[in-house]
């Protein structure tokens, strides 16, 4: 698999230990890890804590974003898409959209390159969340 | 003036007194103000601590965001936007959007009702931080 994709399911894996929602995320630039993070959102009772928020804010700084790539183990929801849109990132590659349509229709209407690997992991660490924690779940993504 | 309007440039007044961005912005349920925040981008160093955001994330876990306003002294960006959107707020007022005019069509797109209040008061605050500044303003609109 995508080694990159591999160190966002890494991030899914540690949100999931915690107690938390597991979506992670990884910001690659030139090949390298800039930025890693994961869905906080119940360990740090922020809702805005989405993984590809704290990946993007762990990557710090970095003024230009065109040249890089932001891998989510799901496809980013507005807020997350809005932040993708707003500094410019132009590739977004997720694990899967089965558990969530996500806002890719909107993505590629702002020009991003979107590639949703469809890996069976990703499909079932979240179908598995979802069902044990629906509650959770539908508050992340404003459905409460 | 709008009351929940001069909290938002109090708001915005603050992150300039700490070297930051004016922008500000309150949450509103009720008629009373559930959050506050302003642009904390300069003073912790995060790319991502627009004003909205940092008012949302102020006013915690509330669930539902049907029932809110969204107060800010400018137009949102994509990124607030965007969690307007997923959040389901229904109603943003803003000071003005002479000087960025940000995402008033996506959220209009998205059922979003969007009304103007062009202040001159956050129009100068706004356009004077732009003329001192124009790198830090770039930056924070990804445009560097």
């Amino acid at each position: 698999m995508d080694k990159f994709m591999q160190s966002a399911i890494e991030e899914a894996r540690k949100g999931l230990e915690e107690g938390g929602i597991p979506i992670g995320s990884v910001l690659v630039k030139n090949g390298e890890i800039i930025g890693r993070g994961h869905n906080r959102r119940v360990q740090e009772n922020d809702p805005l804590a989405h993984a590809e928020i704290d990946c993007i804010r762990n990557a710090g700084r970095i003024g230009r974003y065109d040249d890089t790539v932001l891998y989510s183990t799901l496809m980013p929801c507005y807020l997350c898409a809005g932040a993708a849109v707003q500094f410019g990132i132009k590739r977004v590659i997720v694990g899967e959209s089965g558990n969530f349509e996500g806002a890719s229709v909107f993505m590629k209407e702002h020009g991003i390159s979107v590639t949703d690997l469809n890996i069976e992991e990703c499909r079932k660490m979240m179908s598995n969340f979802i069902k044990e924690n629906p509650e959770v779940w539908n508050e992340d993504i404003g459905e409460q």
